[in-house]
């Protein structure tokens, strides 16, 4: 486990986080914690519990609590969280956790354009929904726990904030919806408002991490990064003999890093994900623990057309994991078909109840029949290719 | 007719326009026009033949060769048209005429969105095209004429400009499309790219009224311009006998002026144009003649809704030009119904052959049975607006 630091440390710590906690003290509760985990808000019990394989356990039994409190807990502060592209809240709780808020910006049934490049999409709250249950699905648990919930914008953001900057982006809307934009780089204009209907905002919730005072993250520069041009070609798009420079270069010379890496790239693919620039550790557990899967806002954009560059580095480096493996294997069965799994596992989202998390053709997509005859030509892969094609036309028809 | 120049003078300072004239001379054929009218393009024949009452004549011989020319005539230069919030070009044609050129930037059938203010609205193509079409048919011909066209934008833009602010915002698409998008206010960044497909775009051009130097303009705020504001009300909103201070207001008080504004008050109506705030005429003519209906980009926004609003100085002032009123009633019976009137005015438009120019949504939606009832207010329009609604209702249903 994490376990760095000692609960009374902790806890003396996280005050430590008042950039970002913003209500009166009186909207907080009191806190009676001890070294008994029992005693400890969901929040606390897991970054308590963060091991170094993976962000909670199988079958926790925290995630629940976790989850419902995200989806249903008073709300007690909400300001912008400051440095991204775009919009995103930080939210509080009486009990001290906190979670970042996406809104939804787009319709579920709309596609990104398609002549937008990858880092120009939007960001979308049921792609950081779906992907945490693809992530425990896949039996990563690297995604930090995210619900969805139905947000009061004036009662739990415009009423309670105290970021002015914020605040001042707030107006109505023709219709009479409640509209507000914020500051930040992309979309933070009056075109682009997140809006109420006439209030009620869907938005996704993810568990925040514990703060970096506490436990520091590394950053890592993914070798398969895309250019983040319009015109320039990276060096994997360009070098067939990419991956042995790569499998050569620390960390991925040793250890598990390079088929921690080939996990990270199944999820993308799966979840159409092109925005994998970095990625981030734990710094106290060194190289050898698990990649955090953050940042999964731009996935889920398209239903009509797989990106297979995505598997790349999966085809150059010929290199899978064995459990990955064969958990790919199970939920090619029928009885675990993956598009069947996930649709169950998103039933257990509040917003389920607003209306479905993925719409029926991001499911029913049959990646197979489009693009992987196309793009197999590694020998070796073809089977494994296949067997993914396989695996996935199962998720997506 | 504006005869307040020679055709000697006006081809002397028509190449004072120099600033959007870009191309080498050689594009330009050579000009050997006299003082007969046969031996000018159309486009001059055009300038020369407005006069204080209309744009153009009823059954305009010149009308269709001018169409023609602005649809297929070879472009020799294309430039940014500066000053605008959304992106516009000039094009000019081997015999000196122009047109202002609006991309297609939305799909056809999408409706802007309603929690979108007027004034962040997108511009359309096919409104500029339709609002000339219905300006024609309601007897006004105060639209200068705009026809559709099929643009290569590689040919026809990038490979010709001369305009380097222009050219540094090309690029390719994901999906092999070629995008630009140019500078201005609002709309000109990645995010709102206009892409061919793979390089034809659709767009409107609309030839250029003479030069300001040649036949200046005034410009008049509308009196009841919106507020352009989320929060605030315009003065017409809020004074219910607004209309009797404007009466008594010049121009408004004399002559013909106040019947001119209901004229374009009626046309913005039927095509949902909010964004009104000026108006112009020729100055030459002083105060006693029509109005220009410039900019009519931001109408056939929404058929799902009509904007009553728009008709507040007619409920106000209760005033209308007798012919405008007897065209009404003539585009009220079965066999001129409105909108069918339109869909055979807009079949001669030579993009109609890539698609309906107005979907049948905006041909068909059913103003009437929506919001009428309700706004009709004042005992002495009612009349007059269920006639009116009537006449819409048939021009929409």
């Amino acid at each position: 486990v994490l376990g760095f630091l000692s609960v009374t440390l902790f806890f003396l710590l996280s005050f430590g986080r008042e950039a970002e906690v913003s209500a009166s003290q009186e909207a907080y509760e009191d806190v009676q914690w001890t070294s008994d985990s029992n005693s400890h808000p969901p929040w606390l019990r897991f970054h308590l519990n963060i091991s170094r394989w993976q962000l909670y356990l199988h079958r926790d039994p925290n995630m629940e609590p976790l989850t419902q409190q995200l989806a249903t807990h008073r709300i007690v502060s909400a300001v912008q969280k400051s440095g991204g592209t775009q919009l995103k809240l930080v939210m509080s709780f009486p009990n001290y956790g906190q979670a970042m808020l996406k809104p939804m910006k787009q319709e579920r049934d709309e596609e990104t354009n398609y002549n937008l490049y990858y880092f120009s999409d939007f960001e979308r709250h049921n792609a950081e929904i779906a992907a945490f249950h693809l992530d425990r699905i896949l039996g990563y648990r690297r995604v930090p726990p995210v619900a969805g919930r139905l947000v009061d914008v004036v009662k739990e953001i415009k009423d309670i904030t105290t970021d002015r900057k914020l605040a001042r982006t707030f107006f109505t809307s023709p219709v009479g919806n409640v509209c507000f934009y914020g500051q930040c780089s992309y979309y933070c204009s009056t075109e682009h408002a997140v809006c109420g209907r006439p209030r009620h905002l869907e938005a996704s919730l993810a568990v925040m991490l514990p703060d970096l005072s506490l436990a520091s993250r590394r950053t890592w520069r993914s070798p398969w990064r895309r250019s983040y041009s319009r015109s320039k070609l990276a060096k994997w798009e360009t070098e067939p003999d990419y991956c042995s420079t790569v499998k050569k270069t620390p960390p991925y010379d040793k250890g598990t890093r390079l088929v921690d890496f080939m996990d990270m790239v199944i999820l993308d693919f799966l979840m159409g994900n092109m925005d994998r620039h970095h990625y981030e550790t734990f710094e106290k557990f060194g190289n050898n623990t698990f990649l955090l899967h953050l940042d999964n806002g731009r996935a889920f954009g398209r239903h009509s057309k797989d990106e297979p560059s995505i598997l790349a580095p999966l085809e150059q480096c010929c290199r899978i994991r064995r459990s990955t493996w064969l958990r790919l294997r199970l939920l090619s069965l029928p009885q675990y078909r993956l598009s069947d799994v996930m649709r169950a596992s998103l039933f257990s989202d509040p917003l389920h109840r607003v209306a479905p998390l993925l719409s029926e053709p991001h499911l029913a997509s049959d990646c197979c029949s489009r693009n992987y005859q196309q793009s197999v030509q590694v020998s070796l892969l073809i089977n494994l290719k296949e067997r993914l094609c396989n695996l996935i036309s199962i998720w997506q028809s």
